[in-house]
């Protein structure tokens, strides 16, 4: 296995795959190419025999400079349970703790457990929202009407 | 008629705005609230009466850090041919100069002729892309598959 930065001719493949990684969902129109131009230096490939077999998507937040913010991660469906996304998140925390980021924030919907679980053992704490589901906490209609998401915060270690 | 930057706060009345300014079309999942959090200095906001009649959300890339990019540009349709897009591709000019940079990067559909036509007079320039149509030059498969672009690109004069 190979672990790189992203580069703008990442996208072709990644895209081509990426509904089917979510099991036949539409998810292509919120990963514009625009992710994999401008936010090189904080978003990375896993490649196994040349072929992309996970990505994480991330940037530093220009409002809180010492936020960073993983917007996408997928795995290959035949990849997974082999930690590679909690290698990933290792890479983004190491390359965000580098450029003086101290916490790391991301979300998911209320439905996705797995999601859910594996942030919560990387570390994330669950932030306070409008309601709870299970002892979820949701943010109610946060990405519009409708959509609910759970909202993850990690503070980075000091080192 | 007000200007200023964007807060979180707005993503909720632009969200539930943006399919009808936009004609109809399912725009919502392209502009999730982390634009409206992470990007709040180069992204701004013009109200009349307190109401939110035209937006830009643009940032700096992170990987080219003398460039700056356009995402997305929304104007209330009864405000529309009032140079309320100007303006606010001004502020974002204006903001992203300070910061350093010289170029800024935008794209849009082949076919939003209006888009290409508004660009064009801001002092864009088209990119060379794949082929022609009616002699605007289109990158294949851009956004994904189908997915043809116009990518612009302007030079900000030095002061």
């Amino acid at each position: 296995m190979l672990t790189r930065s992203v580069c703008a001719a990442d996208y072709k493949e990644v895209i081509s795959v990426l509904n089917e990684w979510w099991g036949g969902r539409q998810m292509t129109d919120m990963l514009p190419k625009l992710f994999f131009v401008h936010f090189q230096n904080t978003s990375f490939i896993i490649e196994k025999d040349g072929r992309i077999i996970g990505f994480l998507i991330g940037f530093i937040s220009q409002t809180y400079l010492n936020e960073a913010y993983v917007h996408f991660v997928g795995v290959h469906p035949k990849y997974r349970k082999k930690g590679i996304a909690k290698r990933l998140y290792e890479l983004f925390f190491e390359a965000v703790q580098k450029r003086g980021c101290e916490i790391v924030r991301c979300l998911t919907s209320p439905a996705n457990h797995t999601s859910i679980a594996f942030h919560t053992k990387m570390g994330f704490q669950i932030e306070k929202g409008d309601y709870e589901v299970n002892g979820i906490s949701i943010h109610k209609d946060y990405d519009g009407q409708g959509q609910e998401r759970v909202l993850f915060v990690k503070y980075l270690k000091l080192e």
